[in-house]
């Protein structure tokens, strides 16, 4: 018995952008109670050279449709990062999860050995598919799901653990 | 062709603890090049009801090695909280990589269906090992690791994503 490759990649890529639209429908309902522009929470970094909340979560998006469309062997879809609101933010993971469930387990199983290579900072790095998820991208989409996480806690939202992991 | 549960598992967790090792020794370098106590960073926190840095790194030890032990099923080891320096969380660092590093495939394979309950909030939570490792274990792994990341970021240690990935 093992794990398929597809079970350790989509279905945890999908559960935590659910759990990241629940933190965001959180905050942006925290803003509005609070009578806070939504754009201090959209704005806030935990450091001047990290990014804000929002490019945090195109990030989560990026990461997850990446992974999933490098495993399945097609062409990273492509979504313009134009996103300015909690409610686009909302459509933009939504259209993530949706990408991500068209991907059937036929796409992705067998890919362990699949060559995939990345281009960072102009320079290429090379993976299998094996590596590449368990080494860059769920470390990748967990770093940046946790930090949009913590720049709302950071601000005073009122989330906790369960929100981050969902349902268990 | 498959992963098996070991791969997707101890690899990561002492891959992860060798990367937080070495954030925290660029941490307690910097604090010590700066001139600032360390406990300074060592009581750090993102928010108010967030646990501080030295917290973070003993739940990211205490995530390894109960995640490691439950899917070998074997007894998980009890550390005492006891840390209050730099040195001393590199001692438990070490220590819990040298526990994983001791734990065979040959434990962990196998073990995707095997009952695995968890005592959360005085309510006991069932897995699989599978549920468990990819639900639970690594997310919250991620989580504690890059919230360390981002006390220390936030708190100025020049770290970056890089030090969090380790060498690709």
């Amino acid at each position: 018995m093992s794990l398929s490759l597809y079970q350790a990649s989509i279905p945890l890529l999908i559960r935590g952008l659910e759990n990241l639209a629940a933190i965001l429908q959180k905050a942006a309902s925290h803003a509005e109670a609070q009578q806070i522009a939504p754009e201090v929470f959209l704005n806030a970094r935990l450091a001047p050279d990290m990014f804000p909340l929002l490019r945090q979560v195109q990030i989560v998006s990026d990461t997850a449709k990446g992974c999933a469309a490098r495993l399945a062997g097609i062409e990273v879809p492509s979504y313009p990062d134009i996103e300015t609101s909690f409610a686009e933010l909302q459509e933009r993971i939504a259209q993530t999860a949706t990408f991500l469930k068209g991907i059937t387990p036929a796409q992705v199983d067998g890919s362990e050995e699949r060559p995939i290579t990345l281009k960072m900072h102009s320079q290429e790095v090379h993976f299998t598919g094996q590596a590449y998820l368990l080494d860059f991208a769920l470390p990748n989409f967990y770093f940046h799901l946790t930090t949009a996480y913590g720049i709302l806690r950071h601000n005073g939202v009122a989330i906790g653990k369960k929100d981050y992991l969902g349902e268990a």
